[in-house]
């Protein structure tokens, strides 16, 4: 097992890493409040909730099932959340968790950050995306009708739970999905964490517990400082959002035929693509970008039929990161060194979206 | 006009009370950030937007209209207050401006907590009751179908504007109830404020601004000394809920047929009985508070029809207040010594409550 700790004084916890965690009760023990309520997703709930039922033992807690994928994102299953934890008699000092992948997490760390004005919760990740991302960093978040994560809170979790063993029953798409984060915090980390990401590439690409690990450790560790310096994301956190704003906009563009880390690696490649328009990237660096992310089973381009350019444009302006009407994105300059500027011309982004748009055919 | 800061470091604000704010440019210019949504109920739209309006001048803005009352405290209507901000184009650096009662102050305050996890907003309150006690302290919340106040979130305005002004337009039924919080306050502070306010009362009844800024100032500034040392209510902050636990339970038991404050000023009364019962209560002052809330024209007991002893005892339970089964309640022993306690004999709490009852007939 590995550590890391987020220092973020009174708000600051452990995050545990390694195989077979999920069933052990030492993990679980010291966090949990008087009582909880595990919120899970269908799938999960059928893999793994029994495991952590078993290893909370005598711990008073009830379960709660959200559907699977994104459309658990949304108020209304807040509001259930809520009904399931007044129901469980789940009172202040009690205690979420979070067992499932992104969406469960953002959804249950939401729901613990508004009820009864706040309650702990504890992160137990379930696919690759959440345990090296989402997991950390305390961004929650639901969906509104008009756009991902518009309605949310900074709420951090007590602790991390993450069993690197439960990536053997995550479906191959879903595990690629992963990588594309992963590639993107090399992208933000430098020669070091690439090189190392492409060698250990068929390991990661078999969920090889000790591969995934080192992985989630790294990437983890990465979030963790970026937290630490900004934790509500007014400054350097937002280099994060490395190919998110083409990402989010792809995302819904696309309306549930992407997956997340599906768009987020063809908006890491645009953001490149414009970069090098720009001519802020290094010679050479797109193309390995490119590889990196197909080395791992991820698209680099839009698939057909792609939305209008000027539909993925108008998605990206509802942006949080739109302030004055000016759209602010991370710009590669070379590995390790990337920019938040809204100092581009806006007609070479316009370009890059229609460039992608043509070449979907 | 008078002054008072809440002192809580980066998040601290002015607290302005006076007659005549809502329409003076000053008090709100330091405020605004870069664009503003004002969201203010039916019937407040009527009588006070306009001068808002006009008061912000060339601040861009745009406004949502909730309707009247307590129905407005859902998450249905705060996923409608984001809507209309995405639509006026509020980013980040926006703020919501809450003007109108304590329903208003709560959701919006909350919509802006969550509103891309969290945007600043004002407290411009119009009734008397949001005027002394909500709109300070940074305690925002929706209702769920289980319970009032479980949705919600700590999070400080920028300012809070109060114009004493608009009581004038206050239905006299709301401006009584809004003195039970004062008369709460009181009963919390001890001799000199209800003394004040029992000299004070005619002129309170007739809203007289001088009275009245008077009072507001008093009541705000101690709360401000609360939340100053109990930000997110775990300890003191909670001698504030005296008569809520039992107030609470009444208001939702009677479904709307009481205002806030007047189940607060039964839920007082029904606290002070319980705390006379339990020989805690200093000789005399039972009555002496039963006269200052008849002074104010509020109830000391409960209308008939009255619900069943059972259901308010079991919506108490349902209070956010209960930990490991046992309801706390804020009891007194004099005039300016409240205590928290669950360390009370179960019986004398059933008892008050069917005395009450009964005495509803």
């Amino acid at each position: 097992m590995r550590r890391l700790d987020v220092n973020l004084g009174a708000r600051g916890y452990p995050v545990l890493i390694g195989a077979g965690l999920l069933g052990d009760a030492d993990d679980w023990a010291p966090q949990l409040g008087t009582r909880s309520l595990i919120v899970t997703s269908e799938t999960v709930a059928g893999l793994y909730v029994d495991r952590v039922r078993e290893a909370l033992g005598k711990h008073p807690h009830a379960v709660h099932v959200l559907p699977d994928g994104d459309s658990a994102k949304s108020l209304d299953h807040v509001e259930r959340i809520v009904s399931a934890a007044l129901d469980a008699g789940v009172a202040r000092d009690g205690t979420f968790i979070a067992l499932g992948g992104g969406a469960v997490g953002d959804v249950t760390g939401f729901a613990a950050a508004v009820y009864q004005r706040g309650v702990g919760y504890i992160q137990a990740p379930t696919t690759l995306l959440a345990q090296l991302d989402s997991a950390v960093g305390g961004k929650t978040a639901v969906n509104h009708p008009l756009g991902k994560n518009l309605v949310g809170a900074f709420h951090q979790p007590r602790c991390v739970i993450t069993d690197v063993d439960t990536l053997k029953t995550l479906p191959p798409r879903e595990l690629r999905a992963g990588l594309a984060e992963a590639i993107k915090y090399a992208l933000l980390e430098g020669e070091s964490l690439f090189d190392r990401l492409d060698a250990m590439m068929p390991r990661l690409l078999e969920a090889e517990p000790e591969a995934t690990t080192e992985l989630v450790h790294r990437c983890c560790s990465i979030k963790a400082r970026f937290v630490e310096h900004d934790e509500t994301d007014h400054g350097e956190r937002a280099l994060l959002n490395l190919g998110h704003s083409f990402g989010h906009a792809i995302e819904s563009a696309y309306a549930g035929k992407l997956l997340h880390g599906e768009a987020v690696a063809i908006g890491c490649v645009m953001a490149a693509s414009l970069s090098r328009a720009l001519g802020w990237l290094e010679p050479g660096l797109f193309g390995r970008i490119e590889g990196v992310f197909r080395a791992a089973g991820l698209p680099v381009g839009l698939p057909a039929p792609a939305p209008a350019a000027a539909e993925i444009i108008e998605r990206m302006q509802r942006d949080k990161k739109v302030t004055d009407g000016v759209l602010k994105l991370v710009l590669l300059h070379r590995l390790g060194q990337a920019e938040l500027t809204g100092d581009y011309p806006y007609a070479a982004l316009v370009l890059t979206v229609r460039e992608f748009v043509e070449a979907a055919g």
